[in-house]
């Protein structure tokens, strides 16, 4: 099932600046092979559900590996049957 | 790894009252057998991040093939290494 | 306009626990006179749309008087003209 | 007090494609002045805190008066004591 998604990766207790996490996290991303679109408040996602959630994950496994204490992460999921779901037919 | 969450299913162009549509989707969420705290804006969730992605994505799966032509779903987790999650604990 | 809202104030660099600033938060809320129901997640609320507006204006500013460095708000916000929304009516 | 937020709005109950109704959102959003930037799961908006929140109260004014039924309305709000809060620096 093909989906769209938001996500924002939050650390908490990792200072008021959380730059270098928040990157890390984009680099977690991008590793996991999903087409992304960074944005000031998240980063939008389009892909196969199961690997966009998969991708979810390995991003808590990694920034907990590396020392982040605790993390707050917002997700919006979009999917449809009508059409294939894009970030393309979603920017207006 | 142990995390809280919330989930919070929105079915769009379903009709003005979504009421139908959010029950089923806290009966699918009841079957994964998650521990649940159903609220007025969503089901806090607690268990094992996998579990609860998985969740997520059953949620997705069964809503669609009964007929729900688009969801949009927000989620919002919370995993912490320095102890174990729960929902108990957020509660202030 | 009455609307129901779920607040959820995220404090960033206040460290790992943030109990202290989240009650705060629950407080302010409280004196804004707003109908409340805590949850692990957030708090949901009930009111006039303007009221709830100024309410979460008023927790940004506190708690930076306070001393605050950061905050992460998210907020939900619910508005219908086919009836007055309600906690109640959203508690399936 | 100067803001980051990201606004999203979800017309309940006015069909599947809601092209429309978030297009007109974001023609209200234009009106209200507030720099923006719109991407596909929302539009990221930087300015007066009291002055987002107007222009979320008149999102929802505009379109339930031009016979929208129901809104569900998801923001993030950003603020912080130790620089200007911007979108720009947001970006990574």
């Amino acid at each position: 099932m093909i989906a769209t998604a938001e996500i924002q990766v939050i650390p908490i207790g990792a200072g008021v600046s959380v730059r270098k996490e928040v990157q890390r996290a984009r680099e977690v991303l991008t590793e996991c092979g999903l087409r992304m679109e960074p944005h000031a408040y998240g980063t939008n996602v389009e892909g196969e559900l199961d690997e966009i959630l998969a991708a979810i994950r390995k991003v808590h496994e990694v920034l907990h590996r590396e020392g982040v204490v605790r993390l707050s992460t917002a997700v919006k999921i979009g999917t449809r049957m009508d059409k294939t779901p894009s970030l393309a037919d979603k920017r207006i």
